[in-house]
């Protein structure tokens, strides 16, 4: 039912210095920009393999990702994968007494559905289910 | 020079139960655990989609590992990025003034070279890279 790791994020900052750095020292390939209004941040994209690297940075001071990096600083945020299924991924994790932070989907401003799974299930790790694109 | 994602790792207090979480609840494909003396450490394998996910449990209490388990909590470790030539992305890296953790590739059970650059130098990760196998 997982199909692959469809992005892994990391949170920072600010994306002026820190795009510079994974694309043009590290040598990451950089796709774009995008702003996401309704997670309160802009999201720089490295697609590499099949897989995305993400950055995340937040555009306010009192959404979730800002109050994260004022408590841990800046570093790996969370891991997304991909599912075909992603109702069917939900029930079998409520059915099994797995805490979600979404029990039922979001959909996220490319119109493609999600899920975030708590960390407090996952032994400290955020992990977003993302649904498989349906031709 | 960079191909893709190798793995994602997790660091965890053991294996026994968050195995059986990453497999049989969250449904991640398990392969199997391998010792990593050299790394004082136990690692369980999940891959997935031409990346894997790996869980990494620290095998004594005075490892990196333990020490960074016990000041972080389980959670995401490291993120691995296959390049093409190891040397070649060190040097560049070091010509920038990138600090390395590894600023020569180190070998590990499998045969495989590797290098870790410093989270000082990466905004807060730790990036593993590892040299894609060569037929």
């Amino acid at each position: 039912m997982i199909k692959r790791i469809d992005h892994i994020a990391i949170a920072v900052q600010g994306l002026e210095a820190t795009v510079g750095f994974f694309a043009d020292k590290l040598g990451l390939p950089f796709s774009h920009i995008s702003d996401e209004p309704e997670q309160h941040a802009q999201v720089a994209f490295f697609p590499v393999g099949g897989s995305e690297v993400e950055l995340v940075a937040p555009t306010d001071t009192t959404s979730g990702l800002a109050k994260w990096l004022e408590k841990r600083g800046e570093g790996l945020h969370h891991l997304c994968l991909e599912v075909d299924d992603l109702d069917a991924v939900l029930a079998r994790l409520a059915a099994q007494g797995v805490q979600l932070i979404n029990p039922t989907p979001v959909t996220n401003s490319a119109g493609r559905r999600l899920a975030f799974v708590h960390p407090k299930a996952t032994h400290g790790v955020l992990i977003e289910l993302y649904e498989e694109q349906k031709p």
